[in-house]
């Protein structure tokens, strides 16, 4: 998707660690009209799977995801990353490490959200070890509906996420895949 | 705005405490077309008041934000509840009581992405005793920039939050006032 593949290059930061700061558009100031651009781009590439749910992770997988259940007609829910109050008792929930904390945290839905006639697009932000995503798939197996597939904004594709993904029969469209980023500088795919 | 009040009333769920459930279509599953009515009319409310920027905070107050951005045209920056990696060294932090938890915790936004000049909407989902408006507001001070006013979802009328976030000048616009639901069933005022 050009259109986001420019806006990495114009305005994404790469810091150490194989980082990339993107901040000013995506996962702490957004831009509306961008995240529009991407829900949509994600609605035309999973038009013909008869999606019935999305589901996504707090809190940058809401934007994208939001504005893709605008344009494919169905609710988007967004998995919790801590015990709230607004949460039922009965919840699917499964592990995710994070590879920046290295910590264990359980990412939880209500069971009332996910049915078993389900055909879930989960949508993220980013992809690198792909631990939110199998997390993610894992609810929606728990619920016994099915993954139509996965949107995501920018996978690193120099991490070892996608071809794990992948290789479980998840089909992974990505919008922006980086190549590297070991200069500083990002190339795509 | 009686398509949301409506909507409470169809599948809003009133519990002990004062707690309104509204995670069919709110703050855990999201309905994007009612999401993107609701920024519409909080755009619609504030048209005439040069916003520059909003404010909301992660993660129920992300939807509704988002769509008043993309109604407007202007970013949308969601504070952060937790000490993250995405965010910058430099930042302004407000204190948040949580009166369900009775726990104080400091909301962050990146100093690099408000301005003095700027003039911001704060969007939540829930306005009840006021904490995470005046928390978001103290930000935007911080910044040196305007309040222009806060676009709220859902308030408790019968909380004393309104009041106080009035009292210090703030507009504050509600889609939906709740004058009491204590006896299991919602009334608006």
């Amino acid at each position: 998707m050009e259109l986001l593949k420019n806006r990495i290059l114009k305005d994404g930061v790469v810091l150490k660690g194989n980082i990339l700061k993107v901040d000013s558009f995506l996962n702490h100031q957004m831009d509306p009209s961008l995240m529009a651009a991407i829900g949509e781009e994600f609605a035309h590439r999973f038009s013909s799977d008869a999606i019935t749910k999305i589901l996504t992770i707090e809190a940058s997988g809401i934007a994208p995801a939001l504005f893709a259940g605008y344009f494919l007609k169905v609710p988007v829910i967004f998995a919790k990353k801590t015990e709230s109050s607004n949460i039922d008792a009965s919840t699917f929930a499964a592990p995710v490490h994070s590879y920046t904390r290295d910590t264990d945290n359980y990412i939880r839905v209500s069971s009332r959200y996910l049915a078993s006639t389900d055909h879930v697009l989960i949508i993220d932000d980013f992809l690198a070890h792909g631990e939110a995503l199998l997390g993610l798939a894992d609810l929606v197996r728990q619920a016994g509906a099915t993954v139509a597939g996965a949107g995501i904004v920018i996978e690193k594709g120099f991490q070892s996420g996608g071809q794990r993904v992948r290789s479980t029969g998840i089909r992974v469209e990505s919008l922006a895949i980086i190549k590297d980023m070991s200069e500083g500088r990002v190339e795509f795919t």
